[in-house]
């Protein structure tokens, strides 16, 4: 789970504008990953040279306006990253991306969001031909395949980067899934979704003094292109572009800053799988995928849950903020009234170690105060979007209970969570996953809960899938793996 | 506005967990102040000695758990502080409190919360009598008072510091409004509350052991006390403390290690001017004032302004987060559906100035994300707890309306904002109060809304006041004067 | 020990030039005091506003060259002020000098170099009389009896402050010794020294164009004055500056923008004492101290030694590096010739706590690289400026040993201090200090040295004062209490 | 230039002493290399991880006490490396040193000093086999050809790493000069010297409770060595270590557990090329080459250069703190007396940019103090090490000069520097060396001296070969190419 983002000028724009858009690109994306943060710009002169700013923490922390704006200043195109906080790497500074590598003839900038199924076998291929690997991360082997292949092609030392589409393709043909991916050179930007399309990736167009809303609506005589834009999410547009639409499975695009082409589109196009989680819990309520916004699925998931696992109560609530539009969903379709019942200190930070047992609270106790005057005697259905581990919720339950809360029932707006990711989530050991062997009554148990619910598979499945557009997404498919143990490639083949 | 906090250990309680008790209570009280936060401790045997932890930013930057811990150690007293955000103070650092001062006999520290509305005549007064002023603070100004007090009192030399309620009454006699003080010598601490009780302070008791929740509900068979609390708000009481009362308007409380006692009220008592504004939108909703929780006379000024300012719409909504639940309050009360319009990115960070004007976001356009599909062809009513500038309505409302809103209707939980704050908010000049001399339908047309209509000032007092159990709570009364001009004392006298 | 600094600006000359200069001079001040250093501008216009910007730690952490010259930018007089280390003072904030009051017709800003010898009968004084004091500092206490003295002379509410040596006058007849002090108002400086001149203080004019030393040997047709300078050493004047003068014992200078006045002289004209460790130790050794660069009474001190204590040996050498200019002395006027023996490693930083103690060096060892061929086999005098507690020199001794050095000879520039410094100079308790009740032979055989001999105090008093012009310094006397318990002042008296 | 370390623990001794270790022979090792500082650990157990601390700055900046002893308390084995300034790299953290990479069998850890002359030919080569560079140092080429090496050797999936001897001799089949190499696998370090010892690098042996230096004059009975180190000098080693000697030329010596053996010894030895600058000028004074310590040599260029470049004068001085040693020896040979004549402040940080031009101070003026009454009227003989620039020589003749001193003669203790170095020395351009295309007349005039001498080539060359004992250096040779352009490998060949 990272976000990735690339902006390229469209001919004849100046430079200068490209720090401000991608810092607030970047900012837009942060949900995505909060680990590391990075740019790679190219003045679209130097065959062998990259601007950079990288580092780790949050993107207000990484970039320095005065920084970014001398390091970019002369920037026609520019790629970033935000990076997913994984555990373990104590030393990582060489893992922050944009991954940039030195091949043959010329730099190549590489910004990925996914995670190769084949991983290993890969990794083990490169190693054989004798190529020393500096980092453990995926994008260090898609570097060094694209880096081989434009070897491989060149035929001579006066050789130009150009169009390096065919060479990218060798990517498609070697890895299968998970991968949407950024790979800019020193002119241009390519944008790759895997053949699955199981990571999100869309484009759009800089049109300032059209407002792109408008725009979408009338359709009509537009101004003449700024920039072109390519993004994990549409939520990272800024508000003078115009979402244009998502990269396909399959497709290799090329960005120009004379405009956008599709430059391959794989003939070999499985069910698409693009991975539901997205709109369970990663993305922004905002964004939009398959033409419906994020926020819209997550109610339906609500109502749903209403429809499946009713219960009489008295008030309906969340624990904030994530799961906010499930529970205005089930509140609406049960009929019971929708009322908070905690409040959320986004302020909290670190704990300290109490000396004294007696006195220690939990964490969670902190950040949450409770609002003794809407629970106190009530019979409270606690919505909630996904549970992974369930350590908070049991906390939560008892917090409520002893502000005099009657009853507490969860209801999870997702499946239970029973297998593990190969494909770019960080789902714990199935050992970890709280409803893995456990009947719902153990797991209300374990919470101090009345009862648990979660949304059926097939209740998930219809909530997302109902709302896509048959005409304009003729082939809708969505991986649901750690729910059902399906998975779009075998992890267990390599 | 700011956050006070003491606390202080019960006979036989040994020293140690006091830095971990004041990092979260002080972080329960961020929203009151961020610019700086600090910390003072005594060890209860040294007349002269205190240790200090202060400095500016947020609670987790200022406190390092080493460091705290280690300062604190054997610390059985404690008094903490944050700050608010005022203008122009480039080198600050000497107004970091609590505030440190040496008198005659010993050490005392002081927390204060409100502003003096007296404080020129007072600043002249002290100046007048030699004493150099080292802060432009009133926490000095009351320090000073108190010094000079103690010393008036002192009668010899070997005099120690002991109860020094006496002295602390000259503050109530020279200072009409406003402060909520706490005052900490080497072995106790006094919480005072001006004679209007014009800004919040409550006490409670720490009950390790006995759910504070719990015993309020059973009354019963408690275990002994392991400490003593004082704070601004009831949500800085930890989870295991039990909330007591609140300080009196005109109250001294002493509270040493043996418990709390009433050392002075005063005989001449006006009507309570408690703030209104702690309701409107200071306060955190889980916390309690005169019996009431604060997020219900949200809800229910947003259920009366339902009823006085009704207006035909498809969805309710709000500017997330101040305004849930007046807005939650109006849905109920008109029938109309609640529905989210924004989304909010809290890692919003600072924006760059952006080279080329056309490429310009707002730093609005950037704090929110727009829910267009539940936005686009409806009619909306967007409520907020209060507008006193009025600087990011119109851009929220154009952005509603560049996504489809068909009509925004603006609905504001609290009336026009008319008149200047000398007790302690940080209202701007009446020139920049956007409801000063201006129509409602001159401030719609400014915000580019259908219409705009505010509570009146008769329903924000029944809001807040009908709650209230008048046995628990005689005398009542509220602070209005920068919606009414009423000021419980003439600030033009001074 | 700290160093104090001042500079106005001539009528005429516009602002903006003081941020470097003040920052310039007080880098070449920071041997003086490396815990905090701080700057206070005024515009000369405001008299109740100054700029600052003060902190922990050295001159180029505080000082950030953007904020300095933004802040400074209007200034037309700055006081600055670097702060001696001192024990015990975890939250020294308020501690950061120079120290700015409010007295009752504008403020006054203080820096103060000394430490007053009545501060314990001044302190109660003013703490009796009703003052508050909020720090620890010797100059909040000079701050309040300034601001009490501008109370009792102003007769009206629209008095100016003005002239107000008449108020500082009682700075002089209230404490005796030891400071030398620069006062700020809005418009003016006053440089103070003590009746006993125990602390250093020199005036200079800044003359552009006109080199300082040059004019210095002709005397003639200077440039108008571009503005004036104080300063506690004169190796802080800028290349730029003219060194004019010092400041006398129990003088009171004014300098405004028009130029330097005497205001005040003391008729009560004591002995002076000016303190024999700023020759010794303190003072940078191209300061100028009665006449004399401070480099040339070190070489005498050795060149005494070396006939006071000589020894035969095949090389002189020293400690790197403070003690170079005695040490040369030494070896030219016995005869042996100089040679290094140790390297000194400039960046030492922390040592780790080591788990194997046999694997643990000593911070000394890490800090100096033996230059073993210069050392092996050779009977050493190693010649140090002055010995407080001897905790180095053992070390030292059983490296150059260990490296092979026949003999160890310490041959120490100055004598045995045996008695407490109540005038500024952080001497340990008596029982710290290595001379206190040894015989030589004690000390040598603790150091592992062959000999141990100090130079006699006669010998000292000699080197300092025979380079002194008569004409120009009738008057001259130091301060030796710490090596013959002599003091200007019974510090028991109080 | 910069400054490798590495250490490895005798079997049976525990691990938890290497990070103390570590910090205080990089921070002996700092003068090499301000940069950068890197760490890198292994437990001895993990053919596929390395622990690694690494960041940009000092060694003291870099390297917190905490993290260092978390992050290698199991380490038996420790790489490190201090990295030299270079300029350009804005977005340098991939080229932190050590250089870690996975190779087929496991990780590699790469510590370099020098630069490898055929780099261009190098980089081409393995970009052409499809390798993806991620950095611009030659650190990494050295780790791909390393990497290749070992996939080339490799039989079968199972294979360790083990002894990598054979491979590593690539490395020096590869590449002629210039490089002192340390490489780490998971249980044992190998250090490298190119076959013309052109940079150096020496071995020694942790033996505490036996002082290294006490055992080095009686040669007997030693304790069980406690571990093994390698350090680009003998400074960087312990006080409790043993110097053993330095590795050879064309040499690969592998260090384990069990102690050190030479596994390959090119037979292929040209004429040795040590660097003669690391006599000149980068070494510690305390650091012993081929049996002599660095500051005798220093001293010996001093005393030639008297006889050399003779002139009558009242003083020998130098520009504190490199030229010290030749000053020295200068004074000795001429019989003129040392004198200092300048102070030199430590702590001067960064100058402003000053408004006024009149006002502005070079940065050399503010850096040191002149010792007026030394240099007034005098005939000065300023000794330096070298001249590179010649930036800072006429700035500080002309201080001498304002202050009085009536000759000032420039002697180097060097040779004019007129060619540039391809093997790792920053040599600027040669139109920025002052030596080149200019007569001694001219120098002295830019500087506005009486007079410029430099030090011969014959005279240097002496000065350095004179001291080795040719029982044990049977073979010494230094290159001199900046100073006579003949390099030991034509750097035009590449």
């Amino acid at each position: 789970m990272c976000g990735i983002f690339g902006c390229i000028l469209a001919s004849g724009v100046p430079p200068g504008c490209l720090a401000s858009i991608a810092n607030d690109s970047l900012t837009a994306l942060q949900h995505r990953g909060t680990e590391s943060s990075g740019l790679v710009g190219t003045s679209g002169k130097d065959n062998d040279h990259f601007d950079m700013v990288r580092g780790k923490g949050l993107v207000r922390d990484v970039f320095n306006e005065d920084v970014l704006k001398s390091t970019f200043n002369e920037s026609i195109a520019i790629l970033g990253h935000n990076r997913y906080s994984t555990a373990g790497m104590k030393d990582a500074i060489n893992c922050v991306q944009p991954f940039v590598v030195h091949a043959v003839v010329g730099r190549v900038a590489i910004a990925h969001n996914g995670e190769l199924v084949n991983v290993a076998s890969k990794r083990s291929e490169i190693l054989k031909r004798g190529v020393g690997l500096s980092t453990d991360t995926d994008s260090e082997l898609i570097a060094q395949i694209i880096s081989k292949a434009i070897a491989d092609h060149v035929r001579s030392d006066n050789s130009e980067l150009g169009d390096i589409s065919k060479e990218l393709e060798t990517v498609m043909e070697e890895v299968d899934i998970s991968y949407s991916l950024l790979v800019m050179t020193y002119d241009r930007i390519y944008a790759i979704r895997d053949r699955y399309g199981n990571r999100p990736l869309c484009i759009g167009t800089l049109r300032p003094g059209a407002n792109a809303l408008k725009n979408a609506q009338n359709g009509s005589g537009q101004s003449a292109p700024f920039g072109y834009i390519v993004a994990s999410e549409s939520c990272a547009l800024p508000s003078f572009a115009k979402f244009d639409r998502e990269v396909r499975p399959g497709e290799i695009v090329e960005i120009t800053r004379t405009g956008i082409k599709e430059r391959y589109r794989s003939a070999r196009l499985p069910t698409p799988a693009f991975c539901i989680f997205e709109y369970v819990y990663f993305a922004r309520s905002d964004s939009l995928f398959e033409g419906q916004q994020v926020h819209r699925v997550r109610r339906e998931c609500g109502m749903r849950l209403a429809k499946e696992a009713h219960i009489d109560a008295d008030i309906v609530s969340t624990v904030p903020d994530s799961a906010t539009a499930a529970s205005h969903g089930y509140a609406q379709k049960s009929g019971i009234p929708y009322e908070d019942v905690l409040y959320r200190n986004s302020y909290v930070g670190r704990s300290f170690i109490q000396p004294n047992t007696e006195l220690r609270q939990s964490s969670i106790t902190k950040k949450f105060g409770v609002l003794t005057q809407n629970v106190s005697g009530k019979r409270v259905v606690l919505v909630d979007d996904s549970i992974v581990r369930g350590n908070t919720m049991g906390i939560i339950v008892r917090l409520l209970k002893q502000h005099g809360a009657k009853e507490v029932h969860i209801r999870v707006a997702s499946p239970p969570i029973v297998h593990p990711c190969f494909m770019g989530i960080n789902i714990p050991d199935t050992k970890d996953l709280i409803a893995v062997n456990k009947s719902l009554e153990d797991i209300a148990a374990e919470f101090g809960a009345d009862s648990v619910q979660y949304l059926s598979v097939q209740g998930l499945k219809e909530s997302v899938q109902r709302g896509i557009e048959a005409s304009k997404y003729p082939q809708v498919g969505h991986c649901m793996a750690c729910l059902t143990g399906e998975y779009p490639v075998d992890p267990y083949d390599f």
